[in-house]
């Protein structure tokens, strides 16, 4: 029997364990294929059948309508920082930026070398403790498109809903919340994310771009930057990650087998409330996001100093909770408690916590 | 007991069976980590060392000096077709291309978006049957660097050594034969190879760079598409394919465990000859590369008629020997015999070839 931890890691992150057992069985020889899901060819049928029902499933899932291409692509949320721009702003043409922590930034860095952009809100001063509100924007009627990150890892903040934005474009950055709760895909231009959080292993990138902004790229584009390139080939342009949107289909069917993303996001709320309580019940405790902008899916709380923190990261790892420690913009701890992530590892942790008080408060 | 089958697709392709149960084995928990190999952090020590020991076996098995960054980055070598133009070709300046297919052609394609390029040989008007020779070359001593393909994948020739290209930097596309013996690296200044066909599966690309053309990218440049992003990160500029890297370095113990690359190209000569044996001992066989340019890794012949070709295909695909299909731009048969085919699947490609010959012949 292997041993497993509670793996509180901001990503790559935690598995469903049905997941992993599949893709354990059926790794030196697919059923009835006899070859690794490593070894076969991306033009074969077997992965056609593979990448065909991961996005059939993805689009169950979503409601995705027939509007939109949905493409599995490599290089990341990075890659996409920069194919964004490089697709959808256009010569002459502007662009809005919402930004909400150092991803949103990373984001905007990309855009500043192909375009003008626009920052049209940030809570930078208040180190990304909290999403803007609709108030405090200022959008641009013109621009090509507006860019947010739905969920912030680093600052454990995420948006309740989506920012209002007109006619002009949405894009969203939805790396760390994906398929964490239903969307209305109708709202969007584009998202994109990175598999690695809530969807798969690193090494896949879904992007669901609406069929009208895949636009002919410019002739010095390179090719596996133009959106157009994987949308005429369904994501098979060049070899793809192969094994990775295999992960991804079976994180898709675990989805729908739970009841589908209404199911996830109540599971998702009861975990984040379970661990929200645990922290608003003690002065000990102190989140770093404010209330109404927190996150479900990045908890970030300080303890009264960081001697304690770095306690309570031993001890912790020590007992089995693994991957505690906070990015250093924020300090303290994070808990990354994932579609994945066990209701029993929150348990677990919050008995830790009340434990850790006891002893040192 | 799994069922397997002799895999002869030209990428993604065979893997040793060692590497895939050790993999399998390991799946659910590395051991000692009480976490999938999937879900381990990439700033994790556990990820640290998988990607150090890949590189250093990499290192050992091609004798690489310390003038040389080792990269592990995605988006196969169709995106590298970008990056080598657009880190290494300088404004106003030139870069050679040798062209000796699809291939290269397509890697020329992305350079002409960048800057001038020569065709400096090609053997294009032959379909591709042989690697050009060193008089043939139109080489130019200004480029600011030589760029060729060291194995044809679709045409089934390789480069016997390397061209002659003086202080010029050589840069090879090696995706189809990268570890299959050895190389004198200090003759190039970089090297790309994705992972599918000799290394990995299908998520990683090696790059080989030598230090001093690692420049300064220009302020316009993408950030991912820059070299210098991931020498200066060690290739974790952002979330790298942790598990393709984790194959790698699986694949990379197994080829020192053999021996290194001059075991691994005695067995790649052995079995090569074995088919091409076949091939020429008979006139119902023939085969598409010239002799002095026959590739080890991808053999490629034809039958009397297309006819026979397809009841070939269909009933070696029936006997076990899958993936035998030639490309469209060849015809026929093509049987890719990576350094992971196993002897025994060519032995037995072998005797269908004899027998479905005494039947058809």
């Amino acid at each position: 029997m292997t041993e497993r931890i509670f793996n509180f890691s901001a990503g790559p992150a935690v598995l469903p364990m049905s997941v992993l057992e599949e893709a354990q069985r059926d790794l030196i020889s697919l059923p009835g294929v006899g070859m690794s899901v490593l070894e076969i060819s991306h033009r074969s049928k077997t992965f056609e059948d593979i990448i065909e029902a991961a996005e059939a499933d993805i689009r169950k899932l979503y409601n995705i309508s027939d509007n939109y291409h949905l493409l599995f692509l490599q290089g990341g949320a990075s890659l996409q920082f920069s194919m964004v721009p490089l697709n959808l702003l256009e010569k002459g043409g502007q662009a809005d930026y919402i930004i909400t922590g150092a991803w949103s930034k990373a984001a905007l860095k990309e855009a500043k070398k192909v375009g003008q952009t626009n920052v049209v809100a940030t809570t930078e001063a208040e180190n990304f403790r909290r999403i803007p509100k609709q108030s405090e924007f200022n959008l641009n009627s013109e621009a090509c498109y507006v860019h947010y990150t739905s969920n912030n890892t680093i600052f454990g903040t995420q948006w309740q809903s989506e920012p209002e934005v007109g006619s002009v474009p949405l894009i969203c950055d939805a790396s760390s919340d994906v398929l964490s709760r239903p969307l209305d895909i109708d709202k969007y231009g584009l998202i994109y994310a990175g598999a690695q959080k809530n969807m798969g292993p690193a090494g896949v990138t879904m992007v669901i771009i609406r069929k009208d902004l895949v636009k002919e790229p410019s002739p010095e584009l390179a090719t596996m930057l133009a959106y157009k390139t994987h949308t005429e080939t369904k994501s098979l342009y060049n070899t793809p990650p192969v094994f990775s949107i295999y992960i991804v289909r079976l994180v898709a069917k675990w989805l729908l087998g739970l009841g589908g993303l209404e199911v996830m996001e109540k599971m998702n709320q009861e975990k984040g409330h379970l661990l929200y309580d645990a922290i608003d019940s003690t002065e000990f405790y102190k989140g770093h996001a404010e209330k109404d902008s927190r996150s479900l899916m990045n908890v970030t709380f300080r303890l009264p100093n960081e001697d304690l923190e770095k306690k309570f990261v031993k001890e912790a790892t020590a007992s089995g909770l693994d991957g505690l420690k906070g990015h250093r913009s924020v300090g303290g701890l994070r808990a990354s408690i994932y579609n994945a992530f066990p209701k029993e590892g929150v348990e677990a942790l919050v008995s830790f916590m009340k434990e850790f008080e006891r002893k040192n408060g």
